[in-house]
């Protein structure tokens, strides 16, 4: 309420109680003047009536909630259902433009906004999560994938020439695939397995040989992955992207909430070549599926990637991206990076003891400081079927772990041939594995009630074998 | 937001869709001045955003709501359910203060407006339906018989020197009950059926009479009721109550809706005593049930009900009429009005069908606007136990019609003796019947649903006797 | 859905997962299945999810939502808003009927049910909390002060030869109407201040000559109460009520989540007589204002207060009840109490060392477990109005403290005169105080900075002085 | 509920109202059932009681929303906030896998429904409104434009030779796009005027040369469009792709809600080739922007659309289509689509009142069923700049109108040259006009305010001129 209505509202309630309600109200007028004026994550997370009133506020700015609009277009943000209207809190138009999917909409002041104060709210946790040289970033809405092949898409002009991408190989089938919608063709490095550690990581050697041979639209690198494998070098791979002027893309898909992989990105943006970072929103905001971060430190692969993007798209990332940033405001966030680092400590320990009492190791991968895996070697020797562990577990409500057997036989995917079989990441890893990720909100008794069912799985299998 | 707000909105998103979106603003902060320096029905309905920004407006004004509040009391608003918080607009602090239910609350300005503004609202429709006397009105959070019962106590007081209660006969089991709980007395006056009609109303010789020989509290008449009885002579009552100095209750449950009803107030309002009106929100207003309007031309007695409730009472009832009451808007409420006006006809016409048809006729109680009902007397004599009719159209999913059997046997109610059976509001009616009633909301659709349902349903009578 | 309709939905996707769905779906059916068996507090709370599906198979099962029902009586659940539907949950034909607020509404099987499990729930919370005796719960739609009130009414019938209702003295004004809205004649018994401590309580032996000298409606004691009055001697009172054939009426207005007052009335109800003891929902609860909890050990006067309400009444206070505690579940609610007991602990520490800063002391009321009180002797002797010191915590956003001056010159409230003043509970309370609350949700955290804001306040009054 | 607890609702409640809510509830069931087995439009729609129950089934069928699930792995649906998670119903984990955007996923069975549902919806409200030999559609969560460009990246596996994409001319600058960002070049066939009416379409013998002497990746026509283009030749092109055998792309963004576009298209696909039909959820099915319908008689095209998405993507347009079908039912649409037809009448009627006020005509465009437009020739002609009258429009809140002057210069959009300018669809466009379109939902009085509204606008500009 303005400050006439204020003063209209002292005719009904006492002037005292109407004062300090407006000094409240100036406080959280105060709030919506900072964000916008700074466009940074609040130090402190916004309680939902505030939220609401901002969501209202903004809701009130689109065309489709003037009272006595009339529209005579062909689009004009009507919808049917008030179960519809609520959920999108009346923010009906979507985002962008004809001509560009970032562009400001005539109509929709409101629904621009919320795309905006989303991309600058993850542009500053970005910062806050080690990526202090970003500058720019965008929230599209679309996922990951679909997020990389707009890249290149968008890369096809400035790169006419060119046809092949350098894929540094991550057995994830929606990568392979973002590059063959894309319309390019896919070259792939294959990983090399360290010689002391179990890890398995960039062949920097053979991608040298490879950008020293011909030219390429860019090369696509990966941080974020399951163990074995760890994050791609990417500091190295930018200085080589640099030397043979090649753009840089790197799929950090889940990685914005490891420090490891930001700080990797840090130091690559700084002293090589990092056109783009993609990155999950749901995985990395804790939001439903959708979205993608699109962050750098300059705007030049971003602003194209907007501009190629045909038509307008569904606000929904961005207003859940939006919503979710204010409520946990730059503490929650903080707080919710810490806490996953400490957990993950805690998933490699109990995971540890799982392995100890039944014959098996974590496997040694520490750079890889999200997804952790136990060797199955010794229950593959007693003649234990491995991919039933993961059966047993789905069926004892424990989703997201991933048996990975030795003998993988399936290689082609997508038309590419993966050497050793699509799963480790490289060709002939020596040991069959099972990989648990500890991410974004995760908690200790999650993990102590997971691992306990993966003892149980075990003990199952075992006992199977000993009734044999 | 406020100017500065916009003003920098502009740095994000065009300078002339933020003008116009600010416009629309401004235009919704006119709306919200509109309300609180008239406090009147607005003219037209407001729609759910507009609404759900004020209540956003108002929740912010409660203590519970401001950012960084420290409630160190022993009632501080703190809600566990999120689905709690979502559902009560974050307005936690009822209403009332230990001194009084009308009073405004330190702690909460918000739900104290949202109090003022429906009492207001109430009263201004109250007006629009033909009581154009009123001058106050109040919404409190207890349905039409406990607010009867308060009522009663309020005029304790005033009255200590009576204890009875003149009740002028309404076969309903909570307006008996209102007079007991109040711990008074009941004096029954029976009512008189119409030689020339099929109507019940009040017996004013025996009123008077009664008023002649003894003081009482108060006398207690009934407009909205089911046909055969119709609104109690209001006026002439009232120039009584004038006469004999005797507070005038008048229980208009679902009055506000009926012209006959407001016109039948209004009249006596001007000419003779009337100190209160009590009504159901749920059944005038269409809110769920929970609250009633208390109206007058004099704050007098309403004001002492407001006092006498101890302290605090929830605010559910208030935000259901206020929420309601600002979507209809002067015109929604008005068209509703008529609506009803002209349904009840189409009731009355489809009923005269069905009656034509299975020999019945409809009762010649025009005085009801309301309620219609059709006699059963050939059923009756054809040997059907009139009441399975009622169940039939029960188990059909007809809800609301009501067969009252010309021999009713019972005939006490809590304690009390009701001539001739409770269910006819007098002794001995010549016939039995069924009732329906047209009331706000009802659709022509329904009624020929509902009547294509009863034919079935007597038609399924008649069958069952040739089967025997 | 019901197993068809699994069956059916393996036809779009794949039978393993539907599968899971359904194993699912039926542990969702198991604990709606306890619930309805046991009718207790679930082990551990419900998550949202289960919530919302049992709300919307309860809204199912009410008339006004029955697919193709026909409306055709004077209330029909309609409801014009859709946000007002959204926000009931499509429950709109509150509870009871006219004969008792506690039946089941014949329109109304699911807003029926969710009374029925709201006093369930409230019996076995307040089991857990320590009346472990009680047999017998209901939630009503007034809130404490009004509930008294309808207790009282409810003991006319049966007390029809008495008008008189001893009241242990309360200085709390709802308390007070609560007798005189009744319509009985209010018999004031003082407070003694305890010599050794700074304890104010029940004078047993004027009580007991009054019991002694005349016959009364009943005896009001009060469990829950601020500083330095601690809970009335329950146990005593109720043995002198047994022995003197008097009902007893215990105020618990927020005692439930106190275990000493829990205990002193559990003690009570199994050596002496308690004939019903009444508590608020939002302050035990934590819900929005508007209910109270009835417990007893017998059903007799709980049924007779529900049997004299008359009529209809909102179901809100009881949904939220309901919501709340399936979403606490027994181990939340369990830990609740235990985080506040820890938590006053901690504000009697952190007040003392405010106290001890500033001269003055924690008064010793040990027996108020849940409201502590600090001197303000040092202040008032320097000349400071204590009255300030409140004023200026509530301009610092601090909501809940209340300042009692030594001499308190208001001493007739409501007709009744109150000697030393009202706000110390006794006559001549010897210095002022001011008073903190710790209850349910109250934060450790939040307690640091309300004591720092005391801090701020009482330095800045104490400059004020300096500054003359 | 199931059976057994419906029983034991039967110790709470009696026996009898439960039994009816039992039978409303299995009606409910038979609801869901009948969608399950049918995955047709349900008859009437449903209520949103009936919505919300199933929509909490789906949710409480993903593996977030499982009890005691613990979820280890890198995308567990997850969700910060309760605003968010409450928008989404729970429902987090997106559609579709790596592998294919239609599949089935593991964790989200429920998600996984609402895809397939939505799917079938769409296609059957896609025969009602005329395509009735439409067999297969998806709804994907991506807008029009982008819709396209997926279809186009689709086609590159099968048209491996081809790089060139024939574009009959829609001046709609997403349509461009969607054309190079997928990475081929575009062919532009200009549009010809007929010589009698005022209407432009397409140039069939450009067409036919153009497919003669080379090989294209696919032809993309276009429906709905403002006038004076109307609908492309559809049936004619459509035997030309059949003939030369090239793919046929249909952009039929908002001819959902014609009948005219849907008989073409119905006709072409009976006759000819049509490979896809690509339309707005938005714009047909009254929803937020964000979605498309792909329809056709043949699964050829749309299954490899769906397998070329690389990932995940939100569910969020799935769900809005899905609620709003259920919501409409087949009645509601075609009742939709059936007032539309007689609305754009009014609007052809109401705007020729005005063009005959002011010297002008309603443009002779017939078969445009959607969108009609008006000559400014007499104002242009007068000096009035005929770009105001929009901005006056604009200004007075009507969105929607387009003016397009005779002469307008831009003729270059993302490289390609548009001869005559960018705006009328064809070169040398004979006058200066402006369009309305009659989408669903507009109702006549929005088209009576709006022309009053541009009859003001009119006025506006004749007086400036007066005034110089």
């Amino acid at each position: 309420m303005d400050s006439r209505n204020f003063a209209l509202a002292q005719g009904l309630v006492d002037r005292s109680y109407v004062s300090q309600a407006r000094q409240s109200r100036s406080s959280r007028e105060g709030l919506v003047r900072q964000l916008l004026a700074n466009r940074r994550l609040p130090e402190h997370g916004w309680d939902d009536v505030t939220i609401k009133l901002f969501l209202n506020e903004i809701a009130s700015m689109d065309s489709n909630n003037f009272p006595g609009n009339v529209g005579l277009g062909e689009r004009e943000g009507r919808v049917y259902s008030s179960l519809v209207r609520e959920r999108n809190f009346h923010l009906h138009h979507g985002i962008g433009r004809s001509g560009d999917i970032g562009a400001v909409q005539p109509k929709a002041a409101g629904s621009s906004l919320v795309v905006k104060i989303a991309g600058s709210l993850a542009l500053d946790a970005s910062k806050a999560a080690g990526f202090t040289n970003a500058k720019h970033a965008a929230v599209i809405p679309v996922a990951t994938g679909m997020a990389l092949t707009l890249t290149m898409c968008a890369l096809r002009e400035q790169r006419s020439s060119c046809r092949k991408v350098i894929f540094l190989r991550i057995d994830q089938k929606s990568c392979v695939k973002s590059v063959l919608t894309a319309g390019f063709e896919l070259v792939l490095v294959d990983n090399v397995k360290d010689t002391a550690a179990d890890e398995v990581s960039t062949d920097l050697e053979r991608l040298e040989a490879l950008l020293n041979e011909d030219d390429y639209v860019c090369v696509l690198s990966t941080t974020s992955c399951f163990a074995p494998r760890i994050p791609d070098r990417i500091p190295a791979i930018s200085a080589l992207c640099a030397k043979y002027d090649v753009p840089h893309i790197v799929n950090n898909a889940y990685g914005l909430q490891s420090r490891r992989c930001m700080n990797l990105i840090q130091a690559a943006a700084t002293t090589g070549r990092v056109d783009i970072v993609v990155q999950s929103t749901d995985k990395n905001f804790l939001v439903p599926v959708g979205g993608s971060v699109l962050s750098a430190s300059s705007p030049k692969l971003i602003d194209a990637v907007l501009k190629a993007y045909p038509g307008r798209a569904s606000a929904s990332p961005s207003l859940d991206v939006m919503i979710t940033l204010l409520s946990m405001g730059k503490q929650g966030w903080s707080r919710l990076l810490e806490v996953r680092e400490r957990t993950v400590i805690h998933l490699r320990e109990t995971l540890g003891s799982v392995a100890e009492e039944f014959g098996e190791r974590v496997l040694d991968t520490e750079e890889n400081e999200v997804s952790v895996a136990m060797s199955l070697s010794r229950a593959e020797s007693k003649g234990i079927n491995v991919t039933f562990i993961g059966s047993k577990l789905f069926s004892r409500f424990v989703s997201g772990a991933r048996v990975v057997p030795r003998l993988n036989s399936k290689s082609k995917v997508c038309g590419i041939t993966f050497n050793g079989g699509f799963g480790a990441h490289c060709a002939d890893y020596p040991v069959s594995y099972i990989t648990f990720a500890c991410t974004l909100g995760v908690t200790k008794d999650e993990i102590d009630i997971g691992m306990g069912r993966l003892r149980e799985s075990l003990s199952e299998c075992y006992k199977a074998l000993d009734g044999n």
